[in-house]
């Protein structure tokens, strides 16, 4: 006798794969799903679809937005000779935060991982090489997490970018090892930005 | 310059409504779902369809099955005198494993909460009343988390039941089996103290 439902097995099973979900969490959240009424449900549905459908990457910097180029793209106030790199598009936000960095954006979507099989390829590292290669930039910051992958990627990017002639500067190590950009407060950020060392 | 896409927000919003999310796991998933390729998104939304669609509450039992009465409620062989009432659906199986337990069951699905606004209207009580009344249940064995709302829904069930001249137990609190008695908090020492057994 199979007490679990068959559809409510596929579904918790697919909800396992989810980033940060084990079997316990994906139950959790499986059951909470079944109590909600149809509304909640579909309204998700829509949020998920319509953003599926309207945030497209920006042609120029590659990260997530609702026009391309981006409106950080598109503003001539900003400095175009210095290119600050951040794995994903959410730590744009944060270092605008800080008010500390007035050039322009990449995101890679990610960071080179040989646990994870991510490669300099599944990155937009070519994007990126492109961009240098063409336009007038003068300094690359390297915004990355200071764990191992972020460190490697750092180093990889390094490696690429130098030979163009163009300087390789990475947020200062005011981060605490091994934390996350993510938790980091706007004075730390800051200061990480504003003592940002050549690699 | 708002540098996330609306569409983005109202995703991450609706994300962060989800039991166990905040704001931090909703933007990791909106940004998982969006790097996704789209069959993957619609995977999920079928599945989530799916279950909501053919899963059912079993007319006796209240838990989330797919035949109502469930399998459990049809099978003859199993003991209708003893009742065993739990939190959710998916604390059945976690029982059933032991084979420890040949009744039948009742699902509240969730616990009395004054923090949360659970009242005894909210959950299948009245369900468990009225099977009370109609059957010859002998024994309503409480299988509840050990916890702060476990305790009070015990409590309040235990004193609903008693005058019906039905027996009401609860799971033994103790020791769990190969646990060590240096690392067992204070509580649950005294519990296992209290409630101890000759050998």
């Amino acid at each position: 006798m199979s007490p679990t439902p068959k559809a409510l097995e596929r579904l918790i099973q697919e909800l396992t794969n989810l980033p940060g979900f084990g079997p316990k969490s994906a139950e959790r959240l499986a059951y909470y799903f079944l109590k909600q009424p149809a509304e909640i449900i579909e309204n998700l549905v829509d949020s998920l679809r319509q953003a599926k459908k309207v945030v497209i990457t920006c042609v120029e910097c590659q990260r997530f937005a609702e026009e391309s180029p981006c409106l950080i793209c598109k503003d001539k106030r900003r400095d175009a000779s210095i290119l600050c790199v951040v794995a994903e598009s959410h730590n744009i936000p944060i270092i605008e935060k800080t008010h500390a960095f007035a050039g322009k954006y990449h995101v890679l979507h990610g960071t080179l991982s040989a646990l994870e099989g991510v490669t300099p390829e599944k990155l937009k590292v070519k994007e990126l090489v492109a961009r240098l290669q063409k336009n007038g930039v003068k300094e690359v910051v390297l915004a990355l997490n200071p764990d191992l992958d972020g460190e490697t990627t750092a180093l990889y990017l390094a490696k690429l970018i130098k030979p163009l002639n163009i300087k390789v500067t990475k947020l200062a190590r005011g981060l605490p090892v091994g934390a996350d950009l993510e938790y980091a407060d706007e004075v730390t950020l800051e200061s990480a930005i504003n003592e940002r060392r050549e690699v």
